[in-house]
């Protein structure tokens, strides 16, 4: 029990777009990847303070900021970065687009499936070749498929770590067969660890530049975005060690992207500097609602809970249910899930379980009666 | 007088570039293109009330953020846009980018000289072939220049209307031979209006896509951003009647642009609605300042100030100094300038005037020892 997030304030009318689409519907939204909580406190003061100075014009990204970031990923990550690693995106997934184009032969992608479906479709956006390879909860990833897609003239790997959605976080041993690999082809690799924070498990997140192989081949992705909660106010560092790739993305960023949004830099400083506490509280009331989960739903036959070990999303295999889309399925019992062939995985839903327990509740409930009914 | 204008915040030690670039140093800063007011009274509410809610997951750009636009520019510029023709863009210039690279075949660039520099700088983001051609306060844009321009291949045609840094507008004459021109070569137009609400004397701004010939052939970029004193909380608005070249701009536009600012659609949205009589009170108080500065300047000897009749952006002609760089020169007087050569102008310098006048009298004084000892 814990009220900051027992109790969220109401998202019903407000610009949400999870609530939004079920707007005057008896449909809980459990769907797009934000959580249904109130910033922490240190935020939501920076914010405060910031607005009631009055003047919001341009700004650059403070020292103050990379420096929060740098001391956080030392700090939580075990990883130490040079402030000048650091390039300021829009936020992660435009990181990963202009990273890619900062390539000058980024050759075909390859990315994992399942997985986050704004990640596969860069290649449709820079319609570049792709290819996909497995990756699966206790096995990792399809190392032999990603080998085969590198023959076949991938170049550039595109991961989720931990991943989203099967809420994965790698062994050091898969992550060092991945570099080894990687480095027989001379691959690139961009990590997108968006997720980095929310580990519900075991060790600390151990971000894939730590590994001798991949730090020179690879291009970090972090933001506060997901861990706090601060979707709406996009901000994201990408950690870049190889210079010549950091100088690309510089320059295709240039005229693309927006002014410093001065509002999303002061709550991304506060969430890093004083937000541990609160994300803490959080990982303890993820792990709750986890269990709640784990309680309602394993060994209920047709569906397979997975394992949630990192972000606050839950996969869960229906393909016993027989249905092409589960998802839509399951709307018509009042719980709007993200469907698996968002993600490159039919038959599959992902679960948000970034809301209040009680909200969590009710939406099992509803579940367990659209499996009962398949 | 007004105590909104006469007595802003201090933005010394803030996140401002204005200031900071001067930080330790006596020298007041008239450059960058913010003002140094705090917003209007409603923008300051929106922002306190959607900070108090606490939730900032991801939003959509809300049907009532565009039909303030709309009407907006019903009743400001007499536009009447039908909704569907808006695409929201990060800020102005990653809309006009995106805008190019949306275009199939955008032929060689065009743009006039002097021009704010990044506006110049699409065509080496996107190394696409550049000409020049003339802008002048009297004479408007010089277009048997663009003539020879569109003979040997320009096709797409990029401006600031009002003119950034001539402080100018164009008559409707100017407007139309320019429409005719385009029409004739079928080339295209993207209009950066970002200034468009800073109209210091006579007729409102009118915006370019209202000229038949240019309606179908025009994308048209706007913002809060400039009139309201949003930079940093960047939003703006991409204006496209031809079904192909929006459909193009969002398709380009996937991937690359962060989500939604919940806290800057916020602001522009009350600044539209309900921002009107600060506006006003905000051009009343620049005439001031423009009067001002034609008081202390008219009839010295060695320089020539343009007539701003749009924006807060002051245009001087120092070329009988003799400096390269005169900008330079200045800041030695203790005045923190735009040097012409970054508009591709060399000899002039631009003077930002969107401060309060007591600032304003003191840059004068300073700007005047430099004039004196040159
Ligand atoms: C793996 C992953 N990357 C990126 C994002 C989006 O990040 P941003 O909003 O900063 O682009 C998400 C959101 O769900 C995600 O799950
Ligand atoms: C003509 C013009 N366009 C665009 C901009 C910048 O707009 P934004 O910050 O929305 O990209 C400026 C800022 O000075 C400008 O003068």
């Amino acid at each position: 029990m814990d009220p900051r997030f027992d109790t969220p304030p109401s998202r019903q009318g407000s610009d949400s777009i999870k609530w939004g689409r079920y707007a005057g519907r008896d449909v809980l939204p459990f769907w797009v990847a934000d959580m249904d909580f109130a910033v922490a406190q240190p935020i939501q003061q920076a914010l405060e303070q910031r607005v009631q100075h009055g003047v919001f014009g341009y700004a650059a990204v403070p020292d103050s900021l990379k420096q929060a970031c740098v001391d956080w990923l030392a700090r939580r990550w075990g990883w130490l970065v040079p402030p000048s690693h650091l390039v300021a995106v829009p936020a992660v997934m435009p990181g990963v687009n202009f990273a890619v184009r900062a390539l000058e032969s980024p050759g075909a992608l390859a990315t994992p499936a399942p997985l986050y479906g704004p990640l596969t479709q860069v290649a449709d956006n820079l319609t570049l070749p792709l290819h996909r390879f497995a990756v699966a909860a206790e096995q990792g990833w399809d190392l032999d498929q990603l080998e085969r897609a590198l023959q076949q003239g991938a170049r550039t790997v595109l991961l989720s770590v931990p991943q989203n959605p099967i809420g994965q976080r790698f062994t050091v041993e898969q992550i060092n067969a991945l570099g080894a690999l990687l480095e027989r082809y001379d691959a690139r690799l961009i990590c997108d660890e968006i997720h980095g924070d929310l580990i519900l498990d075991g060790q600390p997140h151990r971000p894939l530049a730590l590994t001798p192989a991949l730090a020179q081949r690879t291009l970090t992705l972090i933001s506060a975005g997901k861990s706090f909660n601060l979707a709406g106010l996009p901000f994201a560092f990408a950690i870049v060690a190889d210079p010549k790739w950091r100088q690309g993305l510089k320059r295709v960023l240039q005229g693309h992207a927006p002014a410093s949004n001065v509002l999303a830099m002061a709550a991304t400083e506060a969430a890093w500097r004083e937000g541990e506490p609160w994300l803490e509280a959080l990982l303890t009331y993820l792990r709750g609602n986890r269990a709640l989960m784990s309680e309602q739903l394993d060994g209920i036959e047709g569906v397979q809970l997975h394992r949630t070990d990192a972000t606050y999303l839950a996969w869960l295999d229906c393909r016993a249910l027989g249905f092409d889309h589960p998802a839509r399925h399951f709307e018509r019992f009042g719980v709007g899930l993200s469907d698996g062939s968002e993600f490159g995985a039919p038959g599959h839903v992902r679960i948000n379980f970034g809301c209040a327990r009680a909200t969590l509740a009710e939406g099992l409930k509803r579940l367990k009666a659209g499996i009962a009914a398949a």
